[in-house]
């Protein structure tokens, strides 16, 4: 899992900066304009890139939403046309790169990776990136599908504040929503982790090892996008770009809340990993301890008592007690006192307790 | 317990900011105003939201003290009637969230986590919303009951100087109650600690290791409540916000000051039941090499004769020794010989300690 | 030792600011004055509070000492005496305080903590308030008896820098004193812990275990004092306070180059502590895998043996090699020829080696 | 390894600064100078130094790259030629020194250190060291051949970024394809992790134990290289030196940007290593739990049989038991019975699993 | 080793500021005084104190040099002669104190610990205090011979750098010589680590983890010296002190590289030898489950098959198996049987290898 999150679309070593890495099996991009201004919301597939010129007429936030990279020209084109600079564009397109903003001229990008949760149990992640223009928002996603469908809802609601609200609005719009599916993916990661706290100490299986390791694999590398997003929308609250208005700043400072709370979360979710991990090895301890008590009861008990055996099993012709009367009941007796005194021994030190509770503990 | 505070009443992914999330189980809310002037106090139950418009009279100070959040619309009136903002709103209901300041204009949200030590030893965590505003405090916890009482006693109080301050010293009052309440708290788990520590020497068990990983949890959830209040209360020290006197900054000194040593407590704590774990992993250790030691002196002793008294079992015709008269005590000599030829050995490498006292210090 | 470092004396949950704490069994206030100017001091006990006005006196410092709080009106004339802010008396009076150095107006509250090292090895601890006047300087203990005899002494020499300084270099030279007394504390422990490192190597008993664990905390407990105090004193050095002059600041400089020292001294020893802990486990686990290998030893070499010998104890009718003439000196060597094959095994793993100082090392 | 990436090949100590420590085995210096403008290349080796002063020439810009320190007249030289301060040319020459950024006047020093992979999984480093001065770039290198072909070859496109910028933006690119080969280097590693993942838990041998081992040691190296090469591109972003222009300067966070990339992602696989490590321990206590269960199973049930059969073997005149018809299948009853118990009271503590599967999971 | 380099000599509790710590058994003062121009060079062992005048002749740079504290009243003198601070002797004389530079006036003081490594290889450290005034630099040793006669050299040497600059370069040169000779010590350590590194899996004795505890103790105290020294000469680089000119402190920011150098290999050193005492505990635990496996693997096969031979040495009168013909060859047919079931068993769990390279691997 963490290989694929790692290897970002390298270009060669060298290459001219501003290089795009697009693989053959890449999907054909698929373009849609949202525009909306108060009065009304245009809402088109567009398939000949130059009509996206549309997207610049005064009165209207435009949003450009881009799924799919296959075709180097088109996504050229939306660069050109919308004045991207090349190290911008090679950041949105070889995906994926580290969570950031960063301003060129007047444009701010945002980049985020949204998590979406299956009902399998698996999670996926995708880098989407947000350009902030004028009055447009750019966004690019890799795979086709994505969680935004409640902010474009919101969009076609005349009453709400995002159709009465510059294009910053929109962009805080997308990146709140992308931030708030890290807490369904917590929750899901954190009901696994429930379980595995009694397991390793009823059941440390090899097995639950294993899903331990890949547990902590997977929290180190939500992490990865956690840590770099906190500070990356920190950034967009401080005031450091002035195209963004005071208004959507204490919004965003909500979104900034809660990517802390993501954090600390993800952060105390790995500690506890780490943890069970150290209590995995103590539990092992344990029950080999338990393992080693019962073998050394056993032994200690009747290996004295094999060897007593053994002496009267001898065939020597002269062993006087041999031919005595009461030397075989002698025996039994000796042999039950030497067992009873390592009993009590060993329930002196406290190896054998009494009630019967013991087995049922263990379990 | 972890999984509890955590889950955050958050809303769908996506949804507009601003949401309430309030469960269908959820208490009805019970409204009280406290106003007071160094001359009066006035202290009623308030059912008609409409009536709360008697807090902003000049001249006195009104504490409105919400429990429950069971009725969206009347919490909705409430935040029309003060002017809060949405997202401070979302932050009062859909609890827990992170402790915090936060200014929205004039008005500070200030979000505490209030403890309650139960004498069962369960310790209860609910979130305590405080928002100070020019003449009034608005506080909103989501269940009835708390530990305030005090404070609203030293109101009725007429020479306290809480009768005698503004809004602020209210707000700190309240605040400093809060943070009190986490000294009780602590001495309860730091007893609990005190015995593991000897436990985890003298007697460790699977349950106490059990003990020792559900106190880890409690204290980091502690821990997950202090430290960002700690920041939080500092913030109001510093003087980031004008509405607080230089007067009530000198006292909310002493609060930061309560949160700084609890946050020490609590994180010394957690690294002893670190260090606990580690040191139940070595006591563990110990004593499988004490049973080690009990079954290898057994064995080692007894398997050798054993084996002597083997070869004389055996039935072979033309075995001289067995014919000679004095082979069997001499055979005997030769196992007393061998046994204490082990014995000695094991005393050399201090497996065997002559004195009885070594039982003792094991129990 | 930990829990009553940090039961703090603390008021009830929600009580008034400035609530004195004050047990039953505290000792009654003993207050002694000295007052000097570079001509004469003036050294005597006070038993009315109202005498203590004298300690105004223009041209003379004077440094008021009090030794037990039990007495709270006695303690309440003092703080009114000296105009001392609520908050502050509370943190002299309700011990122990987390180190720390406040301001109130001009006067600045220096609160420290005095080791004692007692001939037992036991190391106590108590809280030191030092309060600085315009010129005057109050202390304030719990328990009557300190370290501060050699500054007293120092007063008394004509020549003393002391005597011809302002109240600030007086200040300086108690908490110079209290610092300087960490040093023998630390080298106790140092010289204690030396001692542990050869044991866990060579005798890793249990005791010993429980040792390195009271070490530990009493480490912890040492870095809970010292901290907060090295920050308490740079406030003090970088100038944050002006009725401390430019010149005691150098001496305040050196003062704190000793907490630094002392905290790193500190921070090293629990470092050593905590991997002393670890190696214990090694130890543990070194000594384990050496009575395994006896176990194995003996064990692997008769077992077989044994079985042989059981082999020929059968009763069988028809077992030729019993009547055989060689088969019983066969069988001999057939067990030596095992015995010696599993010993060469054993050799070749490393598991036994000839000399004999295999068992000298051990011990 | 590591050995080698330490010992920075270091002048006597107390030696005059500025000291060239030269090996007797140094490769003799290759000259190549690069000379550009928008209109034309000159692409030369430089056999003698004084021709090197074509480099200052106007309206061109040069890259002058030396491989191989092995003549002192010639480095000093062209340490003449350009005015390099004697400190810098120490640096350059007693490789390897520490990545970093250094002003000397106008000049800036850039040290990094370039990896190269080999087929055979091995990773090399070299320190590169690159000088910009007005309108020239000087790099050393100490062994001929490195990663810099990329560069050279976009040097010769008329159409490039490079040939129409200037000695910055040189600068840039060698330093960016640099840091651009960080990638493939971790890619590897990443590869052998994961390898390393499976086995930990399915197979954990001493030679894992030994691979762990030196994987650690290769990472820890490799961030001995990357930390402070991020720190050092840092301030070549953060404009602490003028002589960089603003829009090289939007090109190097880019190589920031990778230098972050890297340095997380070595870092992570650190953290793995070491999480490797602990799973590595817990693996093998698994593993004695399973062989000791199995050891104690089989003694447990036998031991006491064996004592029985033992009984029985006596030779005493007088044992009833003998003579009784039933007594053998009795005994044999017993006997199973006894083996029976043994086998309930395992099943039930859970160390024997009914399903033939526990074999295969093991392996 | 750790505890003499913490006893700091240190006065009595209490003492006046500047108290002289002189031990009796304290070499006796030797006093040189190295006088330069750009002309001559004056070097003369100095016996009365006085005679030290001369170093304060205007156009002459002198180093006046004290080995050995073995007398108050010289150094004494010598602090009344340059004008010393009391603060400022004592840290000089009572050693060893933290490394730091500290301004006195426009006198500078800078500690640094001198390491001398010796043949045998023993590393051992001394404190030098060097202070840097107008036209001259004092430098204290507690014990005559140290490692700075390079630089006395290059003083008498007419064309150095050092005979042509101010005092201020002469400290550098002191301070520069004794920060190079850190890297021989390091080496030194590097070349024990690596010859840990592979007997900590192949020869893991207890022997052995007692010398990673000794070097790890040994680390420690070299950082104690290390990070305090980079810190110091830090300052130094920065410019806080005027007298030191922009030029000398290009000198000393390659000093300060030496240092962090240092720190960082030290830092390495000391996270190997923790990474390589827990190796050593997964070494061990591997050993005991090889040896436990052999003790299982024997006993496993063998305790059945002595069982069935105990079977049929019991006497009862009636068992028809041993009146029958081929029951001895079948019970040994049974007991291979059990025997080779046994063992393919153990293949299957990958215990048993049937290359005999397992042994090999081993040693
Ligand atoms: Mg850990
Ligand atoms: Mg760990
Ligand atoms: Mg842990
Ligand atoms: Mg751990
Ligand atoms: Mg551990
Ligand atoms: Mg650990
Ligand atoms: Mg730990
Ligand atoms: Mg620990
Ligand atoms: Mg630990
Ligand atoms: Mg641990
Ligand atoms: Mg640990
Ligand atoms: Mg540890
Ligand atoms: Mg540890
Ligand atoms: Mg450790
Ligand atoms: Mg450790
Ligand atoms: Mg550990
Ligand atoms: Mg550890
Ligand atoms: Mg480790
Ligand atoms: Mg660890
Ligand atoms: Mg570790
Ligand atoms: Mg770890
Ligand atoms: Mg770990
Ligand atoms: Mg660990
Ligand atoms: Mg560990
Ligand atoms: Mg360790
Ligand atoms: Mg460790
Ligand atoms: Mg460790
Ligand atoms: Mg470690
Ligand atoms: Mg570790
Ligand atoms: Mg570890
Ligand atoms: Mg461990």
């Amino acid at each position: 899992m963490f290989a694929s999150l790692f290897t970002k679309r390298q270009p060669k070593v060298g290459a001219r900066p501003g290089t795009l890495v697009i693989p053959k099996e890449a999907e054909k991009p698929k373009i849609r304009r949202i525009s909306y201004s108060p009065e009304e919301v245009i809402d088109e597939e567009i398939t000949d890139v130059a009509h996206l010129s549309e997207a610049f007429k005064e009165g209207q936030i435009s949003w450009v939403d881009i799924h799919g990279f296959g075709d180097r020209q088109t996504i050229q084109q939306i660069g050109d046309l919308f004045e991207l600079h090349p190290l911008l564009l090679e950041d949105v397109v070889n995906v994926p790169q580290r969570p950031k903003t960063e301003a060129y001229g007047d444009q701010i990008l945002i980049l985020v990776r949204m998590v979406q949760v299956y009902e399998s149990g698996e999670i996926d992640m995708e880098q989407v990136s947000v350009i902030l223009g004028k009055n447009w928002v750019l966004t690019f996603q890799e795979k086709s599908g994505d969680i935004l469908d409640p902010v474009r809802k919101r969009i076609r609601n005349k009453t709400s504040r995002i159709r009465n609200s510059q294009s910053d609005f929109l962009a805080y719009a997308i990146v709140d929503t992308i931030i708030d599916a890290y807490y369904p993916a917590l929750e899901l990661l954190g009901n696994q982790l429930e379980e595995f706290e009694d397991e390793v100490i009823m059941d440390p299986t090899p097995e639950l090892l294993r899903k331990l390791h890949r547990m902590k694999n997977r929290l180190v590398n939500l992490r990865r996008s956690i840590w770099p997003q906190r500070e990356a929308i920190n950034r967009l609250v401080r005031g450091d770009y002035p195209s963004i208005s005071e208004n959507v700043r204490i919004y965003l400072r909500d979104t900034y809340d809660h990517c802390v709370q993501t954090s600390e979360v993800a952060e105390m979710y790995r500690e506890m990993v780490t943890g069970l991990m150290n209590t995995y090895l103590s539990s092992i301890a344990n029950r080999t301890n338990e393992v080693m008590k019962v073998l050394t009861i056993m032994a200690s008990i009747f290996i004295p008592l094999t060897f007593l055996a053994g002496i009267y099993g001898m065939n020597f012709d002269h062993m006087p007690e041999l031919h005595m009367e009461w030397a075989y009941p002698m025996v039994w007796i000796l042999m039950l006192l030497t067992a009873g005194g390592m009993l009590y021994y060993f329930w002196r030190k406290g190896w054998i307790s009494l009630d019967a509770s013991s087995v049922e503990n263990e379990e």
